[in-house]
This record gives structure tokens, sequence and C-alpha cells, in this order.
């Protein structure tokens, strides 16, 4: 499979990882979840992510898991590695690059507080990943790590191996104007920007100069249709199906029952077998299921008003 | 000024705090700020808040807000009074009773931790307000304070002049449901609960039995669109409005620059002045303001596509 | 081995894990630390602990020390199996009690909140690990999380396999006196309670009820001579052992530098190879090394002068 | 009253505030207090920090207190007027100094996160306080904010009002090492450096370049001992000192209960009136009593045994 590059641009979306009802890892949605992201016209796999449950996955699951998707995917599977230490980092990162991934994925400790202690980490683990690509993953509303603008820019200058940035600041608009000015005056190189957040901000940020989404909010077709029209200069279409989605992108952002309301959504629609969450893990209440119901319901209706 | 209680309904608007565009309190912009949010139709004001730049005012300047907000309101004023001690928060709570609030509101020390601490917190709260009725604010996304609804309802049960509840709570669905069940059970009082979180959640959280909302979205309008609604039963149009307006009611949520665009937009509408923030504050770059210019050209087109 | 039972007494030490200076396990040294901690006195071993640098082995790492180490050891060995899902943290659990381990340690995962939570969690580790016995690990400084005393209490009550709690709130005396006020009044079963925080407060844990110490400072001497005099009762000598090791326990109590200081006194004592900390990990600088040379020259005069 | 400068040394001790049983400010033992800090040694006095129990004061209360300490005092008295905004900061900065304080000190606010956001910080404090020199209070235990020795050194270049910083950094002793080495190379001024953390660290602190100490430990014998010691190069008096107080001062560092030990210290000395904390603050248990006052009776023989 091809490398992950600076080039990568598009929908690389946050996939779930499919459990049954007793726990055990659902293989054959598994196998329907990665057809049914391709259907959807998305241009990569992000797995073993934090809402794809991985710290609740054993370190042979995990491997499992990336065997599984990376044999049957057709586009670039990145593999979140993210550990306490470099060693069990580079162990999985090894194997899943073995397998055949794009490349890996890495979010900073929750010790890191300075500058210099977050470039730090990163150069250390660019040393650790040899030629491995990587993405940089700023996520502070759960690693409570904050990383400027000017950090990014020296890890991009001194690390060739980071290829793409996982933008996940909140709010994090002038994060990516401040990147692309320095890639756009030659100061850096261009790294591919991608953004999570669940899709909330991504009209915004494609304004910006992202260069698409990675995140799992259970219509992918928004992520691609924000993604594509920007890309074209329809930016009023973007907008459009932005917001017939932005209910249900809302109500998927709460933390934990937004998981749930998220597989319970990809069952509905026939992707994976079951919703449930492995222990620990939210279940939705049935007054959380009316609500996912209306907003459907109301969105289904919606789409139709704008013909999408 | 009738005193809060249990029964209050509707929208208490979190108000903002004009300031001049050298940091001056801008006082001509509080009078016609106060006649705005009347006009618009909400059932009171809440001010001295986080996002009123409270904690940015000397304690003489924040008195002075106090009582020329109370002096011209024909709704009920509730006044924030978080402190790290007791007396500095009764001697605030104190003078702005006597000025003629209708209650007081009161975050919790980020220091808690358990849920004797949460509940000691409060129970002291009420003996130090004496008669004063006040409002527990619930915000664990700024305090880091979570408090369990079994908690509120001790605190409702041993401390009567708690008679509101500002719900925060992020994910707060189930909140709401558990504290409803508590009082039609008939184990507690049934208090007030108005919510906050900019309206991101307003219909389902009227859904579970909320009475109204308490934030400071630009448009109160909005609030007062969905609670009114949704109290006379009609839901679809509650969402209807409720949608029209979430586009930029998410650009609002981002912090820090989500109050420059708060501010923003209410100069734009001739409401104050000047949309500076005091320092240290926020400001909107060029691109902040195309982002929201076009929010409000969608907006408008919107809300006159579906009559509101 | 024989099970971790409520009526473990004396000192648990936490085991560091030994590397060479590229990184690799160092295994002699681990057989030679094990000899080291029994000829000392120690009454267990606890491994695979945060500052026996568990999260950065491999999983394969973590299990071959386990057995290496459970296969030496005359003392009952008892293993870290902190996880953020109960499928990983079950799997360790069972590997390690099949090769011959005594008990295991669980923390509990940052996003616990309120009282409810920490319960909870405690209840469904108490379901994933079976008959396993296992020690509660109270470490709020790391993990934030405060867990109440009544919620120790619920869990001892409710969770027959909660045989220990791992002491390290600080300041926690008062939560010592409240457990063991609860099982003197028969409310709860009386479990065992060792501390950590470094030994820092052992004298006056052991005042409160302490059943010993499970830490890991350089001189397990310390731990030992301050628990076993205390069981006799000759208060003072405790005392005096205690005040002759605080500077250097003091000194190994910074994050980071003080768990390099601590393998560098355990190399120059001959009981590993190197004071090598795996990356990413902080190394004493030369004006470390001249602080930790004189507080050790200090420690052997004032160890003479009480015939220590 | 001559103004804090670069070329501050020694021991400004952190004042309590001495509160009478009903919760009011007990004047009389404010006098007293002022001059037993003066009887034994102490170069300044610093006033209204967080563990003079400042947040709990009413914005009179805290100017009565600077007023009558700043007009009784013949050593420099420095305040804090840390605040979330920099109107109320520089509004009591501006009547202290009036008053004849000798400056101002400054703790940054919970928000800060990036090396950027630090310095920013400061140089906005530097404007709004105009010629007022004022201490750094870098204290990240409290404020969870960790700024670098570089971003120090920025704001002491661009900053000139910033005279000293009060280190709290724990671990930090190769921050001092750090900025040592900056200002010996020429690169930057060299300001005062004074110690807290209750002074757990002052001797290793010294060595590193240290003025002095800033705590409030209730022994101020011991900072003034050690200081002076390590100024005319007797190290070994200066550690035998250190030693002889270290276990009770280690007592006094525990949160909530440490200043509690503290004040019941003093009060014993007979320098305040009563050990009362204002509300909310902890109390001792008739258990803390204990350990305080053994803690007492062994510090007491050890100092005669070294003719302390």
């Amino acid at each position: 499979m091809p490398l992950l590059t600076e080039a990568a641009k598009g929908v690389y979306v946050i996939a779930v990882t499919p459990f049954l009802e007793n726990g055990d890892v659902d293989w054959t949605s598994v196998d329907r979840m990665v057809d049914f992201y391709e259907e959807k016209g998305v241009t990569g796999l992000t797995i073993l992510g934090q809402l794809g449950e991985a710290p609740k996955l054993t370190s042979e699951e995990s491997k499992e898991i990336a065997r599984r998707v990376i044999a049957r995917a057709k586009v670039p599977v990145v593999v979140g590695v993210t550990a306490p230490g470099l060693a069990p980092m580079r162990e999985l990162a090894d194997s899943v690059m073995e397998m055949g991934a794009a490349g890996v994925m890495v979010a900073p400790p929750w010790t890191t507080k300075t500058d210099d202690q977050a470039y730090g980490f990163y150069a250390s683990v660019g040393d650790a990943l040899g030629k491995t690509p990587w993405v940089l993953q700023d996520y502070p509303l759960t690693t409570n790590v904050t990383i400027a603008p000017k950090v990014i820019d020296r890890i991009i200058k001194d690390v060739p191996t980071c290829v793409m940035l996982k933008h996940e600041d909140w709010p994090g608009l002038s994060k990516i104007t401040a990147l692309r000015a320095s890639s756009e005056k030659g100061e850096t190189r261009r790294i591919s920007i991608l953004c999570g957040n669940g899709g909330l901000f991504l009209p915004e940020e494609m304004a910006r100069g992202a260069d698409g989404a990675m995140t799992g909010f259970c219509y992918p077709e928004m992520m691609v249709g924000v993604v594509e029209n920007y890309a074209k200069g329809d930016i009023d279409r973007a907008h459009d199906i932005f917001d017939a989605y932005l209910p249900l992108a809302r109500y998927e952002q709460q933390q934990g029952i937004g998981l749930a309301s998220r597989k319970y959504v990809l069952a509905k629609r026939g992707v994976i077998s079951s919703g449930a969450l492995r222990k620990p893990g939210a279940s939705l209440s049935k007054l959380d299921i009316i609500d996912v119901e209306r907003l459907l319901a109301r969105q289904a209706k919606r789409l139709a008003e704008i013909g999408a």
C-alpha cells in the first residue's frame, strides 16, 4: 500500500470498532464497515483511535483489527499508535507498517507542558519511528496539551516523516491560518491538515486551508460533501450540506453518549450489527434514542429539500 | 423587585458587559442592551457572569454595573457572585440584593472533588447567603467540577434558598432527566432548571423538562423562540428555529473567540457601540469576520425561508 | 504462591525496572534486584507500577518481567494491571495470576469524577477480575481522581476481592482514620492499607492505622525500619530512622528527576547495572549528582550517629 | 519605602492573615505578626498570597491589611495582586504602591498554555503596572501553568519592571540553573530568585544560585538560618539547620491541613491569637495536633543537639 504523504487530501474517516453484544470484536461488521466507508467516498481510514475504543482492546486484538482492515481496504489506512512510551509505540507501528498501513498517528502525553517539551516529544517520536510517516494528533480537549503553531512549524522543519496534522484544537481556525502562512512564505514544508472535532467546524476549516477531514461522524457523506464542494469552489453547496447534518453532528459531540449515538446510527444503517460499546462505555437511554430518531427524521427531510 | 423562585421560566439571558475601545465600561450601551434584551422577549437578565467578563472588573465597577442594570430593567436580574471565599461572596450578594436583584448565582471552586465536598460547599453557601435565593451554577467545562444529580438533590432538600439550577454539564441531558424524576416522585422540591452551553442543546433540554435557557447567544430570539414553542407543544417549530440559528450558535461556542463573535454581532445589531473585549481578551481576525458575515447572511436567508 | 489477603502487612516495595544503557531490559539486574529487596527485609514486591516505568514496556516485556520476578521471588508479588479498558486489564491479570502472582493493582481512569463513577468503576473491576484479589490504588496526584473514604467503604462492602488499599492521597491522614473507624465499628471489612507517596508520611500513617508501606524509596531499610519499630511500639526509634532518611526521600519525591535519583542510588549500591531510565525519561545533571552525593554522605553520618 | 529591585536577597516571608475565631480579621495579631517576623530576621514580608487566604478577603479588607502591614513594617512589603483581569490587578497594585509597598506579585491565569501565551500575559502585566516593580510568581502546582526558563528569559529581557522570580516549580532545580546560566553569559539581566514550596528544597536551591526564600514555614528561623549560612559558605551548617526543621516543614506541605498546622504553631508561639482559618478552610483534628506536637518536641530536641 502506498505510504502517507504531505499531499493527502479528502476524508480519512475515524473508524469505529464494532463489538458484539457480549463485548467480543465483531469481525463480520469490521469487513462491512470498511466497504461502507469506501462506498461513501472516503479517501482513507483511520483506525485504533480514541473513538475507535482502542484503549479497551488487548494488544493482540489491536493488531488483529489492523491486519483485517488493512487487508480489506482499497484506500490507505492510518493507525493510531499513541502509547506512554516509545518502545510500545514503535512495536505497534512496526507491526502495522509491515501489514501495509500507510502511516501512524501519535498524540502527546498529558504531561507535556512547555513548547520545548512538545517539540522534544515529537522529535523523539520521529527518531523512534524511523522511516514510517506519521500524523501529529493535536487533541487538546482530551490530552489537555496545547501545541502552538510555531512548535508545529519546528517539528515540520526538523522531522521529515511528519506529513500530516490531525487538527483538533478548539477553537483552532487561527492555527490553520498560521500554519498555512508559514508554508506559503516558504518557511516550512506544506503538510496535509485534516480536521477532527466531529466535523463541527469543517466548512470554516476548509476556508482556512485544511485539506479535508479526519473524523468519524456517522454520515461520512457530510464530510465528503463538504470537502468535495469546497474543493471545487461551491462554498454555498458545502454549507448547505453541512447545515443539514449539523444538528445530528452536534448531538454526536457529547462525550461518551456521543459515540453511543454514532454507533446506534451505524447499526441502524446496517453497517455494524450492534451499536454496543465495549465496557466501560455509555449506552443510549430511551430518551436519547427518541432524540436521535427525531434528528434523523428531520435530517432526512432537510436533505430531500436541498436535493442531497 | 420580586425574588427569584423555583417557578422561574423562560430565558434569563447572560448579558455581556459593554466596553469602549479604550477599555472603560460603556454605560450608554449598558442601558441600550437592557432595553434590547427586553424587547426580544427575555424573562430575566443574568449579569456579572464569566461571559460578562466579570472577573476583569474592579469590585467598584461590578457594583456599579449591577446598580445600573437593576435600576433600568423591568425583568428580574440575577447576579453572579462566585468568589473563592464566603466573605467576598456574601458582601457582593448583600450589596446587589439591596439594590433590588432577584437572586444570585454561585459556581463551585475548582478544588471541589468528591460528592461530599460539593454538598458541603453549597451548604455553606446557603448559610452565608441568609435569605437570598440563589442559583447553583453547574459548569464543569470551566470549573472542572462535576456534580452528580444525587448531590444536587441533597442540596435541594437541605438548602431551601437554592431555587434554580443553571445547567451546563456536557453531556447533561440525563442529568435533567434524573433531577426531574426525583421531584416527580416527590423526593425533592421541583426547582427551576435553565440551560447554558450557548443554547447548543436547548431543544433536547426542553424535552427533558428544563424550564428555559440561561445563556447569551447574540440572537436571544433563538432561545425565546425555542422555549416558547416547546412550551406550547410545537416541537417542530422549536427545532426549525433552533436549526436556523445553529450554525452561528456553534461558531459562538469557541472559547475566547466566541465571545468576540457574540459582541461583534451585538455591535452590528446596534446594541452595543463596540465589540471590544476588555484586556486580556480575544479579538476577531479579518478571516473570522468573513466567517461570521457568511453565517449571518445564510442565517437571514434561512430565517426568511421558515418565516421566522 | 499464596494469594494476597486483607491481613497483608509490612513493606511491599515498588520495584524499579532495570534497563541497560541502550534501553533494553536488564534481566541480570532484575534478578539481583529481587534478591536485594528480599535481603533488606521487604514483605512483598510490587511490579509494573508507574514508577516501574510500566507504561514504557511492550506488552510482551511486561509479561516477561512478571514471569521472571515471580519465578525468583520468595515473597508475594503484586502486579500493576491498570489499563483504560477492562479487556486488556483482565488479560494481563489472568496471565500474571497464572504465573503465580499474589494479586493485582488497579488505578482509576482520569475521567472518573463523581462518587458513583468511582464506585461503578471498581465494581466493574471486581466483576472483570473474577476471583483475583486486587489492590485499589488511590493516587490522586497522578490520576487527578479523589476517592472519598465513604466510596472506598462501599467498594469494600460490595466487592470481596478488594483486599488492600494503596493509600496515596495527599494529604491523606484523615482518610486512614476514617477507614479504620468504619472497620472498627464493624461497618466494613478491615482491609490492608499500605502507604505510598515515597514514604514521606510513613510514621504518621502508621500512627493512624496503616499496615505498612508500598513505595519504592531507594533505601527499603527506611520503610522496613519505620514499620517494624511502629509495630513493636518503639515510636521514637521509628521517627529517628525516618528522620535520618528524610532529606534523601524528599529529594526522590521530585517528578521525573526523582526516579532518576532512585535508580542512580540503586546503581551505586550495586543493585542494578545502570541508572538509566527508558525513553522518554529524565536523567541526572552533574549538579543533581552533587546534590545526591551530599545527601548520601550526610545520611551515612546521621545513620551512624543513631546507630542504624 | 524603597522599591523592590533585582538585588533583593534573604527571606521574604509569606505572611498568614490572622483571624479571630468568628472569622473577623484579627488586627492586633496582624501587628504582632509583623514584629515577630522582623525579630526572626526576615528581609521582607509578602502579603495577600494564596496562603495568606487572600481570595477569602473582601477587597476592602485586602486594602486595609496592606495598609496596616505596610505602616508597621520596617522591612519591604510585597503584595500579591493576582486577578483574572488587568483592571482589578492594576487597581489593587496602584493602591498598595501608594501606601508604600515595595512591589507586587502576579501569578498567571490557569488558562495559560503555550510559551507565547505566558510571555504575552506577563508583557501585558508589565504594561498595565506602569513603573511598579513586580514579582513573577511561577506556581505550577496550583495554577497548573508551567513556564519554561527561556520564556522567563524573554520576559526579563523585554519587561524591565520584572525584578524577581518567586520560584515554585517542582522539581525546579534545573530551572534555577538555566536562568543563572543565561544571566552569567550576559544574555539577560540577573534578577532576584526567591524560592517557595514551603522551603522543602531550600539548601539545594541556594546551591543553584537562588538569592533566598519566599515562603511561610512557621519557623522563619529555618529559612533565615539556611540562607545566611549558605551566603557565608557554611553549607554543612545550613543543611544541619534545614534537616532539624524538615520533618515539620514536610508536615506543613499538606494541602489545606498544612496551613492549619502553620497557624496552629504560630498561635502556640504566641504570634497570633487563634489558629483559625477563615471559611471555607480546614482545621486540625485531635490526631493532627498529636502529630504536630510530637514533631515540635522532636524538633526542639534536635535543635538543642545541634546548638541551634
